[in-house]
């Protein structure tokens, strides 16, 4: 199978896997002292909230992807995107459910991944309060706290599926498809709800069976193709479109095979 | 204010309640072994999971309770009752989300409470997997990992209150009350959907505004109301009924008072 990826080769594939985690290492370090010796909350414009930890972690790691890649492109949630033509682009969500930090709720995560010409490489998910962490890389795997995952595709009849849905709020954000939240908490009876990185991360570990996630930004998202395409599961986006201050906004089903085509049929 | 848990006396309530989390260092020490080097798994006849860990932490419980207090009733998941008509009656569900357990999901937990003739004394909930326990005894407070907490009851508006609720298919368990859940939803936009314990030591810590529990039975919820009153919130019992089988169903809404108020008016 033909695939760009491949002009990146298997040697540079693995150092920047590896280059990955040691800024994860980075990032868990912060938030991990944050977490336990206390953090400063502000509200960002749209209301939510915003520490001092999600500030100093993006930081970081723009500064060390800089000194390493000067020329990739970096793309993260609190500041502005650099070199936004760059074939490599880095996409990070320092702190995914900062809400969840600042009120002491231990799923918030961070997100990294990395981008070829559009196409995912590498996707990190850390959390730092539970000491778990997913990642995966280009045709070298997914890993559960280092360990190789591969997702189970069996068939899960629909009433025993564990899915993960995004709030029903995010079914509404930009536009109203609050009927399609309905519609899955009734035909999938055995659902939870998370926020974004801690869903992603139990997907791609095979913890949970698939997750529904809704009207999301590129970097809450960014992370969970290529973890779950690397541990042999399936990666749908249902639908994407532009808010009307140009945002780009995607919703998306991933997970074990046979339970993402069932969901895609019913969110059709 | 006369209260019939007076008759039990202050010092004998502090003892009973370091014999509580001495009971529940041996469950979060036979669980810790079962996460980190495995456990066996059997389904019940109601479909559920259990482990041998459930198993082994419901009889270390139960023998060391029996050789304290003799005399005391024990009320568990997994065995028959032991003196049903004790004016000390030992609640405790071993894991709670056995299922999460068994699939590596880190939230599950162990619940523990002690009720004097049906009055609730002590009550503790532990989350091995994420070092988190809170724990409560009647007029001495509530604790998060041993520091007192008390809930902030200041008015928080509908839209950002963070509200806990169990999966739809609690609220279709025993009864049809799935209409409950979808007004809940549309109310209160900014939900999570967890099991019981990991939602409620969320709501005791205050890490959550409030929770809406629906038809668990009593090992389910037996430990959240003493942490919740100590803590200074609300905890109601929405409705309660018996199945054809003769078991006690519990729906309630516990948390901070001015939310459980305008939950309470809403499920009415």
């Amino acid at each position: 199978m033909s695939d760009v990826r491949d002009e990146v080769g298997a040697e540079t594939v693995a150092e920047l896997h590896a280059t990955a985690l040691e800024l994860i290492d980075v990032a868990r370090t912060i938030i991990e002292r944050a977490w336990a010796d206390g953090f400063t909350v502000e509200r960002k414009r749209d209301g939510s909230f915003v520490t001092n930890a999600d500030l100093e972690v993006e930081q970081r790691l723009r500064t060390s992807i800089t000194q390493r890649y000067p020329e990739h492109g970096i793309l993260g949630e609190e500041f502005p995107a650099l070199n936004p033509h760059a074939r490599f682009q880095w996409i990070l969500d320092p702190i995914d459910g900062t809400e969840d930090f600042v009120h002491r709720v231990p799923t918030f995560g961070t997100i990294l991944a990395l981008y070829y010409r559009g196409r995912p490489v590498i996707g990190v998910l850390d959390h730092a309060a539970l000491n778990l962490r997913a990642s995966a890389a280009f045709r070298l795997g997914t890993y559960s706290n280092g360990a190789r995952v591969r997702l189970d595709n069996t068939e899960v009849p629909s009433h025993s599926t564990r899915l993960i849905l995004s709030a029903r709020a995010n079914f509404t954000r930009f536009r109203d498809e609050g009927h399609k939240f309905d519609a899955l908490v009734r035909a999938f009876p055995n659902h939870r709800i998370y926020r974004s990185c801690f869903g992603h991360t139990l997907v791609a570990i095979g913890a949970a069976d698939a997750m529904v996630d809704y009207q999301d930004r590129v970097w809450d998202i960014a992370a969970v193709p290529i973890l779950v395409e690397e541990a042999g599961g399936a990666y749908h986006v249902v639908s994407e479109f532009d808010t009307p201050e140009g945002a780009r906004v995607y919703s998306t089903v991933f997970g074990k095979h046979n339970v993402v085509t069932r969901l895609t049929a019913l969110l059709k």
